[in-house]
């Protein structure tokens, strides 16, 4: 009878809308993985810990002396309990430093991080885990990345630092423009029909001037003279949308990018940033586990702060 | 007794969520206006001209023989009847002789326009009527206008003819925004109070690299870092919002803008266009009576075609 390994991390991921969790060997392994729609959003102040037991206390039970790394919005103002953000730039040494215990030598907060680029700040949470992750995947320590998403971050490594990082609102916009707006009335109710040729005209587009509230409008002017159909369209708003993120972007030349994310996410900004010359390296949004296991490996004998 | 001017012309601007109309004299002094909300929207197919009876049914049986000329989307396929729209460069003439009569020599939609720029088709309906009328009352033929609104228009007007325009989806995007994405959380629920600086940075931040979906996130970062509350934030968001339709207007240094519509928007646009140091002039959107009387007089005698 073969011996099971035992795990030697629970990392979760707690966001807004929903949880996950996996236990972990040392080299990675995943020995159990748990997903639940119980994300910020569902949880009454004072609710965390009760809400954490419920769905983690069996594993920690069964596995005496195990310790749970949790990245994501449970570490926000409305979450479990606030994780002061650290300020770039920030290696995964001073994420570890930073840990927010919630249950000392059992349960801690991975902290987001912030940034100020001319007086205005940005801020992330949870992405920081998956770059890490990512990094570690492909023995990286310089590199550019992107974790498409409601709110896209592009992000910046230098010697495994992270030096900066920005946010785009364009999944969220993708979402209001395709569902609320008037544009709406011509597209179909899902995504499922992508039609990639439509949504490179829709890239190349927003690459010409013009601006994103002008470009937009043609997903309705061509619906309206019939040049387009409803799919077509659709991936044509997707592109628009992208090609913005990327125009503003304004990598140099050639720049490789590493995308982090859903294979379905990735697969679109890989496919905008090839039709602009740029290398893609993909990788799983499982790499989130990856980077708390390398932050687990930081702590000390024990795993107490 | 006095005796009362006899109308010559009912102006009728019939929109998506709205219907006004006015009986004009010759000179353009209004004698009497309704305003209903029947607009496009809330009338089913077939039932046009029975909405229009109920509205003006008594002002045309008390002024026999008067026209009743329409701009706006009672022209569009889910209107009374479409009117094709007119291709650019158009001129008042072109428009007149365009008129979709759907009641000969009573009732006639004015048409809209369409242009079309590196393939892509854009679309104005009721915009040039509020265009003409705009030169005509400050004596205009040639012109660079602005027409804030849900979609905004850009029109440029040489020698009295509408040479080309385009729309920006400024006032839908701000509302979305506004109201519906993750920026309204701290955001008041109405526009009320409203922060001039803070509109001023929000239109100097969209003329800095980053792009609008990167800006965007502004609203949200400035909240949480308690840089600055809800009013100032609302009129910062509707700043990043007029400032992106600018940048990409790339207006030629000092070009005078006539800006066309309601007090309340005209005067964002003003202030904005002022801060990138262009001189304005605005036109309140009644405007459009005067293009639908301009049109009016084109019309040969009797007001048959």
């Amino acid at each position: 009878m073969p011996v099971l390994p035992s795990p030697s991390l629970l990392a979760v991921d707690w966001g807004t809308t929903a949880l996950r969790g996996a236990l972990l060997t040392a080299d990675g392994a995943v020995l159990a993985e748990r997903a639940a729609p119980r994300g910020l959003l569902s949880i009454a102040p004072g609710g965390w810990a009760a809400a954490f037991e419920a769905e983690f206390g069996p594993w920690l039970a069964a596995h005496p002396g195990l310790v749970c790394l949790m990245a994501g919005m449970v570490g926000s103002r409305q979450g479990w309990s606030e994780a002061a953000y650290c300020p770039c730039p920030a290696t995964l040494a001073d994420l570890a430093g930073a840990l927010l215990w919630v249950q000392p030598g059992r349960v801690a907060i991975v902290p987001g991080l912030c940034t100020d680029a001319q007086g205005v700040p940005d801020v992330m949470r949870g992405e920081e885990t998956q770059v890490f992750g990512a990094l570690q995947r492909l023995g990286l320590v310089d590199a550019t990345l992107v974790l498409p998403g409601t709110h896209s971050k592009w992000v910046t490594v230098r010697g495994g630092r992270i030096t900066g990082f920005n946010t785009h609102m364009t999944g969220e916009c993708y979402a209001l423009l395709r569902q609320q707006s008037i544009l709406a009335r011509t597209l179909p109710a899902d995504d499922s029909a992508w039609v990639a040729e439509a949504f490179d005209r829709g890239v190349a587009r927003a690459l010409t001037p013009g601006g994103l509230l002008h470009h937009l409008f043609s997903v309705r002017t061509l619906a309206l003279f019939d040049r387009d159909d409803g799919p077509a369209l659709a991936s044509t708003l997707s592109g628009l949308l992208i090609g913005e993120e990327l125009r503003a972007q304004a990598l140099p030349a050639g720049q490789a990018v590493v995308a982090v994310g859903s294979p379905a996410l990735t697969a679109r900004y890989q496919r905008a940033l090839v039709l602009l010359g740029h290398e893609v390296h993909t990788v799983g949004a499982d790499a989130g586990w990856a980077g708390l296991l390398a932050l687990a490996g930081r702590l000390p004998q024990g795993g107490t702060p």
